[in-house]
């Protein structure tokens, strides 16, 4: 099998749609004037900025009043979270788990900091929280709960449904980074007990540097940023009008495809753990089956997961160790460390994530590639023995 | 002389050059990864974002480990401003202007309320800061000047150089928000004692949603959102690589023209400026001389701001009352306040903003078009007795 180019790193980001820059640029040309001039031009850009709120609120069941554009799933968890702590404005208790993105994790460090209480719920050997121990940590002054979707690294899913009811028994407010979920699995926010939910374009096919923050109607934060009244004033400054249109459309071109993507990728998720952990000494990370369609995280013992990298860059496949957001830092990836991994396997882990533009020939050619680089680097490593 | 479309509202926000985005393009398509990916796409992408920041720089007279991509003005503004506040730790004493953006203002304004003291200081009829009031204004507290580089409505520049001396003498931080001025007027950071800048890259032909903060070698600020290590943790998220590599180019292109530009757009200038105050009850409003090449703003008596815009709309041209950011509030402009306008004169102003587009013969259309439509409005204004 002659040498291809795989991408199989869309967690960390995903190429743009074609229909979405084609969307797109009329925006950066004729197109091109501020939403909140009251010229023509202005005022149909506005236009097209409250279509896209629309088109995106539609996509999510919620209301175009409850979205707000951000700058992408970091700007939307911050805001969420340090803004609900300042709309406090004393200290309070915040209820997470401790397999969050950094952008939510290191929050509520900060926040634990300032004066507040953090509850960092552990989670079983999947990555999954135990809605008992997180209704065991309620106290009185439980203002708020940040749960994840879905793990970036192993792609655990959460059950959502049930925090929320707990959320809702107790009026605490609920937040979920749904980044890696949202354009994988479907989501109806008219179902689900969520108050806030933060996305990113650039995980769904669309641009990067636009994310949204869902806040239901009701629930209040206090803006971080001041300076003019765009995104009613939560989220100032001139709107990224292309950015705005492109994630709208990309969204809703992800959740129409959303079940054709999901059987098609579960069919190549499952043949390549199945074909992975057919080498020694390999296991799989994450939940078998409460994960998401495109995510494949495994522990070669052994060796190295820099090291497989490189050997898989140089046969063509792009994949990742841990998070993008943490890659180049040397500390094992918290998530692996709090699903028990030793430091050692931790270490050998790679996270494969499919998209769109894979296919069955590109996870034949992983499955051919993988075993041989695998096996030439356990030859050089000092623990292992055939 | 037959109906044209003219945009005169630059300084609200400009198109995207051509070349501009071109070179977004294939960072949206073929170079999609994410810069914090390992494998070769990401060290490519990386590459990119490292080759814009040092455009970015040159075009400044700065370094590149000086300059932070953000998402736009308002963004840098907060960061700056905020994270300066955060970084010192108790209340301190800030110094700005009374005619300051409100991603200043405001700011401000809630360090106030915080417990900060702020001194926000008059301007003169013409809204120049005077310089010897500012050095009256220095307590022992004073950790930071805010003081624009040129108005957003008016035009009038700030002078930075003084502003700096005085700054670097009593060793206090110095932040201008550029917005306005950096692609219209040469800005050399080498030879200007300033500590910060904010930038946004839609004001010169570049792509909204993106920006930059210029934080001097040595200046700190606290960062105000976290999760990731991008922009060395100032600015955390995924980077905008599309919108990075577009504000890099267009500042690239627009400081290497900037001296064409400039004479080109001041003759435009002057001649609007002459013809619009030929109308009778007419005023300048600004310097006459020191203000940016590209900014009219004049005030017709006896008339609405509002009903002047849409007057101009119906015959093709685009114009602003006041700012973008803040059309659609009834209050009269804090800036026409703070130079002495009366309330009704504030109320007749219209800011006409020139950009790369605009030609002779726009203004000889626009000269055509004014008088009549001012003409018509105050036929039937209750205080115009002609």
């Amino acid at each position: 099998m002659s040498k291809r180019n795989i991408y199989m790193d869309h967690s960390a980001t995903t190429p743009v749609r074609e229909e979405v820059v084609e969307a797109m640029l009329p925006f950066y040309r004729e197109l091109y004037g501020n939403p909140s001039s009251v010229h023509a031009l202005g005022r149909t850009v506005r236009r097209a900025v409250e279509e896209a709120r629309e088109k995106t609120a539609l996509a999510l069941g919620a209301e175009p009043t409850e979205i707000y554009f951000t700058a992408g799933g970091t700007e939307s968890n911050n805001i969420t979270l340090r803004g609900a702590a300042k709309k406090r404005g004393k200290p309070g208790h915040i209820i997470t788990s401790s397999i969050e993105h950094h952008a939510v994790l290191d929050v509520c460090s900060e926040l634990a900091a300032e004066g507040h209480r953090v509850t960092f719920l552990p989670v079983d050997h999947y990555g999954r929280v135990n809605v008992n121990q997180l209704q065991a940590a309620i106290t009185p002054d439980t203002f708020m709960f940040s749960i994840m979707a879905a793990n970036n690294e192993i792609g655990t899913l959460q059950p959502l449904a049930e925090i929320g009811e707990v959320a809702r028994e107790h009026q605490i407010l609920f937040h979920t980074d749904a980044v890696q979920l949202v354009g994988q699995l479907p989501i109806d926010l008219k179902s689900l007990n969520v108050d806030f939910l933060s996305l990113s374009a650039h995980k769904f096919n669309g641009p990067k540097g636009i994310g949204a923050l869902y806040m239901r109607k009701g629930a209040k934060v206090t803006p971080l940023y001041c300076g003019g009244g765009q995104e009613r004033k939560l989220r100032p400054g001139t709107e990224n009008v292309p950015g705005i249109v492109g994630l709208s459309l990309a969204l809703e071109l992800a959740v129409a495809e959303i079940e054709e993507k999901r059987k098609r990728l579960e069919a190549l998720r499952t043949k390549m753990i199945k074909g992975l952990l057919a080498i020694s000494e390999t296991i799989l990370n994450g939940h078998p089956e409460e994960r998401l369609p495109n995510n494949v995280n495994v522990s070669f013992k052994h060796i190295e997961g820099e090291a497989i990298l490189l050997g898989l860059d140089l046969e063509g496949i792009a994949a990742s160790s841990g998070s993008a957001c943490s890659s180049g830092s040397l500390d094992p990836s918290h998530v692996l460390s709090a699903i028990g991994l030793d430091h050692p396997t931790a270490h050998g882990s790679i996270r494969f994530s499919l998209g769109r533009g894979n296919t069955k020939e590109d996870v034949d050619y992983l499955l051919q590639v993988v075993p041989r680089v695998v096996d030439k680097l356990r030859r050089i490593s000092p623990t292992y023995h055939a």
